[in-house]
């Protein structure tokens, strides 16, 4: 085994790097911008080319370098294969492969959101549990899925895929996926300000809430504050969530929930809002699933991404 | 490894024993009656005496038996406890334990529903996928998920508990488990005959289906003869259960669904009620999920059981 592991987190605008000790001390960690210009062509060699750099500045020995870990936005089956990645401009690619034709250092590649349930587990707020669901509440919801210590992926990929379940019947806007009523339609970022918005289109209450200040913060500070709409806002919000939670325990019965993403920045009170929700629709069996806060924020990625190889070097 | 295993299926009135080959022949196969007196206290040294028998009856060399899998109805954790099953008078029952000390012999045991989906994915309509979902539509609806291989038993044994998903918000019944909505209430046997009730309430129209002898079999028979009134019941059924399937593909996102139970007798057809609501509800990434017909009827338990037992031994 040895000392040394890259966990590389891949978003739209910039890919995060970490590199870490076996024990999962981040001994650096940098970042690089994301390339996706040539339908995104450049992205594994720009992060091969800086790894590779790193390599080289540290006087590293390369035997000592377990691999490479990499989270991507897009459906990753479990041999490593991206099927599609929207926001990189990719079609089909064997991450793994090129990677480790690019850097001749062994990699494994995984879905961003599942990389960070991972992550969360190992150094963040899921650390003690084995059977948890992570969900980042942030510009969409994504969904990571961790049994028995290890993710659920999906046959293509799509494991996880806890932002768009159909929650809601009567929604006539679509949703990014082109489908009516997904979960990530009221409780992402801006699912919150899409759910403001519509409070305040009929309200006739004072409210301190205006529609051209509208954040997600701003609806759960206010709230906090004892606003009125702002506390309907957040009960709607609370209900839909936590019947999408209900469905997800109903289906792989986690021991816990760990809510992350920007809207988890809302805090414990978060859990006042889903869990009478969650109560009501879940199957009696799941009662005593619990609900944590994600602690590592951005680094969940590049944690989980770096996991990923020491979980193959077991 | 062994030459021998028995697959075990616990039910409320019967218990099927099998014993198979390693290679999952079959050998010999019986029912027992399931005495459920005394909290259930008789379940276990029932089965166990009965194997003993079976064992002393074929002359098995005890050192050949590789041990006893067996498949309750009530949610079993990974470490073989069942933490209650009403149809069968238990509470808390370490059942691994309990065999063991009855029989010598190493156990292990699961959710029936989620044995019945190992045993379809060996022997039956799952064989070639590892990673599947089984929908068993009997009086209620079970599920059992195998990811790569390996069943998802869930935390607290609660995993695949499919039949209470939420899926419909404007219901007033509720169901056995006490919440209101739940995916059972429509796509069970039992479920048909309520919709078809409901249907047959304000119905004006000229139909072959009458309340007194209302059976999901008399509707699928006559909605393939036509009738009207069973289409429309069974365009509603396919709509929830199409549904309640494309959130379950969003969470683990298998490769096929396995349709089993007594509903599934109605073929094929099925798939053609189901899919539309699919394709309708599903994240875009699982839209190839494939469905197919479970083949092993009431047989599936005692397979998956067995299976138990050899996965073990792996």
């Amino acid at each position: 085994m040895g000392k040394y592991v890259f966990g590389v987190d891949v978003g739209g605008t910039t890919v995060k790097i970490g590199l870490f000790n076996k024990d999962g001390n981040v001994l650096e960690k940098w970042e690089i911008p994301t390339r996706t210009e040539d339908k995104g062509a450049h992205v594994l060699p720009d992060i091969a080319e800086s790894i590779q750099n790193k390599i080289a500045e540290k006087q590293l020995d390369r035997a000592e370098v377990m691999g490479i870990g990499i989270g991507v936005p897009g459906p990753v089956d479990s041999a490593s294969v991206c099927h599609g990645a929207v926001n990189l401009g990719w079609d089909d690619v064997n991450i793994a492969k090129e990677l480790y034709e690019l850097t001749g250092l062994s990699s494994v590649a995984a879905n961003d959101a599942n990389v960070a349930a991972l992550g969360e587990m190992w150094k963040g707020g899921g650390q003690g549990y084995s059977s948890l669901v992570a969900v980042t509440l942030g510009t969409g919801v994504g969904g990571g899925i961790v049994v028995e210590g290890k993710l659920l992926a999906g046959y293509s990929g799509s494991g996880g895929e806890i932002g768009h379940m159909h929650v809601l019947d009567e929604e006539e806007e679509a949703c990014g996926c082109g489908n009516f009523g997904c979960l990530e339609q009221y409780s992402s970022a801006t699912g919150v300000v899409t759910l403001a918005k519509r409070a305040l289109k009929n309200n006739t209450k004072p409210t301190v809430l205006k529609e051209s200040e509208l954040t997600a913060k701003a609806v759960f500070d206010a709230a906090k504050d004892g606003d009125e709409l702002a506390l309907e806002v957040v009960k709607k919000f609370g209900e839909v969530l936590g019947k999408g939670l209900a469905l997800i325990a109903c289906v792989v019965n986690p021991e816990v929930f760990v809510i992350g993403g920007g809207v988890s920045k809302a805090g414990p009170m978060l859990f006042d809002y889903i869990r009478p929700s969650f109560e009501k629709y879940v199957f009696p069996g799941s009662l005593g699933t619990k609900f944590t806060l994600a602690t590592l924020g951005n680094d969940a990625g590049i944690f989980g991404a770096a996991k990923l190889i020491l979980d193959q070097a077991d």
